[in-house]
């Protein structure tokens, strides 16, 4: 595929109770992108419910939704109406299992491919697996477009699931994501946004590849969603950056042929050495 | 081991032609650094001589030096004079092969493990496979004061290598280094120190180490090179940075503690799916 250019639209919203509401403001904020250029457009993590892993043991069961489904069929009506590509994120319900999953629709309106999150916390407030099972494969889409790989919020730390998707080809990653600060809590470690971005902008590095991160605003009982929804060039650069508290809707060019010109001129790709990385396999948890 | 307070020592110097000078500065500056309290003292990257894998094809056999030999011979004394660990950078020769490598030597001012550079640039400016073999192995050592992991510059850029040094016990990682500008270029694809920075600080979080960088200072023919030695704690927070420019020793507490906080809290080793991440060993290089 030719490393040319691309926009990306990103969907920061804040989310109610009402999934109906919800799906709606999306659609109309995505009709916003597509009406500014944007050709792959992406939604938050879960961008129809409120984060419901932040409560333990609620009854969820009638949020969740098949693919195909109601959220799969809005959405490719608009990709297929408009010729763009829709990163749809998506409680997923299949048979009695559910997962935190992503639906890739490309520009012809159809379902392209389907991710489900592979890592999931169990922390405070961040209880997915009571909720999700695992995914468990990495994968990417060769959109129209891009070829893209979606991961999936708690997957941006983890610098193995940006390495497999670069290797498998993705051009650009993106991490639908719904992370935010604890209410009236002073976390012990430091800056978590800081560490978040931070962190996303060293697999854009160490990858050549585009980062696009797509999060949520909104206080959502004990969890204030930090929405700072950012690009980044494959050399960690900062393209473009959504504010902290507002919805926002944010349409940036990306030149993937920046790409290539990190991946060729520092080496990272071709210089591994996976004839000695056999450790990584290791379930040591230390 | 408990995870409790060290003081590191960082040497940051420019570097003459001529060996004798550098080895004599250089233990100077240590000895300013042990007089500042510092129990684990890293050197920076070929520490006893100028950058010579920027020129290629260079006669340099009379500058490699064995393990042991005059570098760790010198360091040993003064690690055994004053209970302190010293990482010394080596460009080793052993047999008819050389290597750019690292001694560490323990309190005891026993050589404790050696290290081989695994990742080689040959970029230029930086053709390091015209002068070294790589090495074909990781691993940490277990000095009095701390289980550190060194890992050798080019090295830095690549997540592989700080996962699987931390999977093995690592709570420090150091990164002797030698990276500048190239005098009269404008690098297209962004700003490298920035680059250099961030993806170290995404180590540091994404395994819960603190990591420590040792870069020289000082303009050797083509190479400005830009100093910025730091510090990270295992949240990516700089702790302790040095100029660009001046010739620098930073000493500085690390609190090892801090690592489990920030595992314990994200769960990012205990989380991980090594399971599926086989594709890791792939040679492909895209």
């Amino acid at each position: 595929m030719e490393h040319g250019k691309v926009k990306v639209g990103l969907i920061q919203t804040s989310v109610t109770e009402d999934r109906t509401l919800n799906i709606k403001k999306t659609v109309e904020k995505a009709r916003e992108a597509i009406f500014l250029g944007a050709k792959i457009i992406c939604l938050q993590e879960l961008y129809r419910t409120q984060y419901f892993p932040q409560w333990l043991d609620r009854d969820v069961s009638d949020l969740a939704e098949t693919i195909p489904g109601e959220s799969t069929e809005v959405f490719s009506a608009l990709a297929r109406e408009h010729q763009v590509v829709i990163i749809v994120p998506i409680f997923e319900k299949d048979q009695s299992l559910c997962y935190n999953s992503i639906a890739v629709i490309d520009a012809d309106g159809k379902i392209l491919c389907k991710y489900r999150k592979v890592h999931l916390p169990q922390d405070p407030l961040f209880y997915e697996k009571s909720y999700f099972q695992a995914g468990h494969e990495f994968h990417i889409c060769k959109t129209r477009y891009a070829r893209v790989a979606v991961l999936i919020c708690y997957d941006q730390w983890f610098p193995e699931a940006a390495r497999i998707v670069t290797l498998q080809g993705a051009d650009i990653i993106f991490y639908p994501t719904a992370i935010g600060w604890i209410k009236d809590a002073e976390p012990e470690e430091g800056d978590w946004l800081e560490a978040w971005q931070t962190i996303q902008r060293g697999h854009a590095i160490a990858n050549g590849v585009h980062v696009v991160a797509v999060n949520r605003v909104g206080i959502e009982d004990d969890l204030i969603f930090w929405g700072s929804s950012f690009i980044c060039d494959p050399f960690g650069r900062i393209i473009a950056k959504a504010s902290d508290k507002k919805e926002e809707v944010i349409v940036a060019e990306l030149d993937l042929s920046r790409n290539d010109l990190v991946r060729e001129g520092w080496g990272f790709l071709k210089n591994r050495r996976p004839d000695i990385y056999e450790f990584l396999l290791n379930p040591r948890c230390v």
